[in-house]
């Protein structure tokens, strides 16, 4: 079994080979531009990790995994559009550094990459794993409009929640699991194992990243303490301070939400001090545990060489205990 | 045989017939608003007409003909937005209506979607019809670059104008086409021949468009004369008459260009008046005659009954001597 970062440098690499054209220059410059900002490469691991896990030579899932990775980077390029963001690990999006007409038309060529990546798997599988990966793009579009309506809806429920970032986030996750067992043989009960796998901890994932927002080692996270709090996202500790919330509180953190120019230290320090007399933290990580707990029960009903699955044991391990 | 308008009525039909899900509202609404704008339905014909060609059953192909006509209302979706169009078949775009975020996401879905309908070709042919249709959508979109490029150019070429309109419009309408035969069991060459007469006859049309902004009867056409002058198009009529034209009248030409300011009536009937002196229409008419030509060679290369081919000959004389 190989590690993580072996298939990481396997995918870096075969995302700097991408055989992309040169001309026009202004629409594959942006492309190579996003797909070479680097990122995790968690989705196309944990596909070929899923492919070795019956024995298979995931170097012949490469071309999908790397889809799976251009679909991830053009997701990623049109939610900057829309949330209007500046920076994309740490450097300047796409529809800054050029525009929003070059963003929108480099993230839909990247679809179509991707979808030509995809079809590169073995023939007898073709149909089952395009069929899952266009159901999860579908998926994936309806959890970022779910996203963009909850900025404007007061009464966002903790189900709704669950189930946006199961689309948004989770759903990819499992999708790439799925694909690299399917395509190794392994099965439909044994694939569906693992997509499930996948979208249980693509959710508990989110969670985890949700609640160090405000609960994490910020030196270690790497990321600037309360960033949701200051963008009144409502994650899982919002919707969870307001279900544990009395009418005062509810007050209160609605106070914060629309105070457009609170010192944001303040605005962090204090919404933070509301979510831990909430005890906010407790609640979102017990459904966080949830969906954890229920991704290694599927992981463990895949049938699969134990030692097998060592890896994505570790990879999981890494994904929820970092930088805490 | 079928005629146009039994194509057109069961397209309209399919589409209104799409199973899109309610939920959420504000990502399907408008893909169901941008599909029910209406128009010619002119690819998805093509690719029906294309398979009853050889004898087979088009109502068989009628999911990979309604995804060929989502697949074009997604194009048309998102350049809406890069042309900050306000209108679309003279109702409100969906970027004006809703706002360009839910466009962008919409017609993400919409290209999803059309893959969709795409996949339910028979097994035999899923594989080359992809392809096919993948690196068409490639190509559309390196069209659409090309063509925003030009906007900046002030040496645009006629060859490089005539390969932006042979990905932005005429690659699908030859996509179309073949996938219509190929999954006739027609074999690669019959379908080859009806790419090239599609793709040739993709290229005519738009040059016939260009030709009627300035010479069509306006009337008949139910647009402004002049549009394309007005908004300083680089047609194959500006092309032609800036290669036709001695220093003096490129000089005129490119104030003309520049003269954000003029009055509307007075630039369209000095412009065409120029391209008048400079035999323009003719011109631009011999291009758009050698590309037509082509595309009838093409026909009348296909192995397939004459008989079989009068509803293609007439759908053609439709599309080129329409509105003169």
């Amino acid at each position: 079994m190989h590690s993580e970062s072996y298939f990481r440098e396997l995918i870096e690499e075969g995302l700097s080979k991408l055989d992309l054209p040169r001309e026009p220059s202004r629409l594959y410059d942006p492309i190579r531009y996003m797909i070479g900002l680097g990122g995790k490469r968690l989705r196309p691991s944990l596909l070929l990790m899923s492919n070795e896990l019956f024995d298979s030579d995931p170097i012949e899932l490469l071309a999908p995994a790397l889809g799976i990775e251009v679909f991830h980077n053009f997701t990623l390029l049109h939610d900057d559009i829309m949330d209007k963001a500046p920076l994309r690990r740490s450097r300047e999006t796409v529809h800054k550094k050029w525009n929003p007409d070059i963003a929108i038309l480099a993230g839909d060529t990247m679809f179509v990459l991707s979808c030509q990546l995809m079809m590169r798997v073995k023939p007898e599988y073709l149909r089952d794993v395009m069929n899952t990966f266009l159901k999860t793009s579908v998926e994936v579009c309806e959890g970022q409009q779910y996203d963009m309506d909850f900025e404007n809806e007061n009464e966002v429920t903790i189900p709704a929640y669950l189930n946006m970032i199961g689309l948004k986030t989770a759903a990819l996750i499992g999708c790439s699991a799925y694909i690299g067992a399917l395509s190794a043989g392994a099965g439909r009960e044994n694939a569906g194992h693992l997509y499930n796998f996948g979208k249980n901890l693509g959710i508990a994932f989110q969670l985890h990243d949700d609640i160090l927002d405000a609960f994490g080692d910020a030196a270690k996270f790497g990321k600037q303490v309360g960033g949701d709090i200051l963008s009144n996202k409502k994650t899982i500790l919002h919707l969870a301070a307001m279900e544990n919330a009395g009418s005062k509180e509810k007050a209160e953190l609605n106070k914060w939400l629309q105070a457009a120019d609170a010192d944001p230290a303040s605005k962090v320090e204090k919404v933070i001090g509301i979510y831990e007399s909430l005890h906010v933290h407790e609640s979102a990580t017990a459904i966080k545990d949830q969906y954890f707990e229920q991704a290694m029960k599927e992981l463990a009903d895949v049938k699969a060489p134990a030692s097998n699955k060592e890896m994505l044991y570790k990879l999981t391990e890494r994904l929820m205990v970092r930088e805490k």
